[in-house]
């Protein structure tokens, strides 16, 4: 069973022994919801890839008694995604976390529903993944990105990544990917544009999952797994 | 565009020029909802792997334009899964139907916290199913198999499947699986017990999905993508 993990500050400076109090939030979870009592041991999670043990101690202290550094994985997928509407984007962000997401970046589409600014992003949207953060063990919290303009994401998957890819169900190439950076594109519940999808074509490689239409929040997690999988 | 589809019974006899109506629940969301009118195409799908268009005809009766038989793919998963609630067992239908799995059998575990009854699983999961079915376009219905206790399902599942397989984060294994009948075993929140757990380290082959801990529904939807992509 592994031990539920709470978020703190950076945790690369901490030695065991140290003692440190969780932020409000964090500690009402804590002490007040789960009544956690002195002598109990709990996880720390920066979101930066350090893991933590602490003992709690009387007044609401955690000592740390160890501190691990998860090496950052081989494979970073970057999700480029036209949100949906916000029950199903709190799908995407959770179950993309889960499966180990590195970067979220919104993309505004020409049949997109939904125009998130840059601080929901990084106010709701942050949260959100680092609560999946806490509940998968995930050490290291994706980035959520600023929105960009379709074109605009193109060159910056260029930027970011080696390997750039969108769903095809008519594709039949064996795809190959074994370490890197990958984007991966998911369009909005309308679909991209032909003008996009022309784009897409022309910058990045068809991946077929499964042979059906996906919704975009199956699509995002599908398309993180698969690309993450893939040797 | 692919046409909005609508459930049917058998095509497989039905020939181009027949006229047929619908079901109640389908027609009432035809000409009511949509408020379809003569001379639109509409698709049809049996869930047996046939997909008709048909013509609207005065009357609220459809004349058949085509019908084509989908070849049975050629990999086939089978998830056994401890159902989590009503809420997420939905998404995991609709997630893993666009994702195409073929069947589905509920599992009754030690640590598991919902027993769907049979009817249950016939009735409400079918209708989902269905749904789904028509939304992503698989003209293939998946199974929703009879609830079973852990231990009857992994005889089940050596008995449909040449592949067992139960999700690992320490495994390292690479894994091939390029066609035929896999079964993919997701356990519930709380996990398999140790017994369980034992029970499938002996029977069934480790997958490992990201490097995190998936909830239910993210499992069940990652590990059909990824045995579905793998070769």
């Amino acid at each position: 069973m592994s031990l539920r993990c709470f978020r703190t500050g950076p945790l690369e400076t901490v030695r065991p022994g140290a003692k440190i109090t969780l932020e409000r939030a964090e500690e009402t979870h804590l002490f007040r919801i789960l009544r956690a009592q002195p002598g109990e041991t709990v996880g720390l999670l920066d979101g930066l890839g350090f893991l933590a043990e602490a003992e709690i101690l009387p007044g609401r202290i955690l000592q740390v008694s160890c501190v691990r550094e998860i090496p950052v994985p081989q494979k970073r997928i970057h999700l480029y995604i036209a949100p949906p509407r916000r029950q199903k984007m709190d799908i995407v962000l959770r179950q993309c976390t889960e499966l180990g997401v590195w970067r979220i970046v919104p993309v505004l589409c020409e049949f997109g529903i939904s125009e998130p600014d840059s601080s929901s992003v990084a106010g709701r949207w942050t949260d959100a993944l680092f609560e999946a953060c806490k509940q998968s063990g995930n050490p290291f919290l994706p980035e959520a990105a600023a929105p960009l303009k379709f074109a605009d994401s193109l060159a910056d998957a260029a930027k970011h990544c080696k390997r750039l890819f969108y769903g095809s169900v008519d594709s039949g190439a064996e795809v190959h990917f074994d370490s890197g950076d990958a984007a991966w594109f998911v369009g909005p519940e309308g679909g991209f544009s032909p003008s996009e999808l022309a784009a897409l074509k022309t910058a990045a490689e068809p991946l077929r999952i499964g042979g059906w239409i996906l919704r975009v929040e199956t699509a995002a997690a599908a398309g993180t797994a698969v690309l993450s999988a893939l040797r």
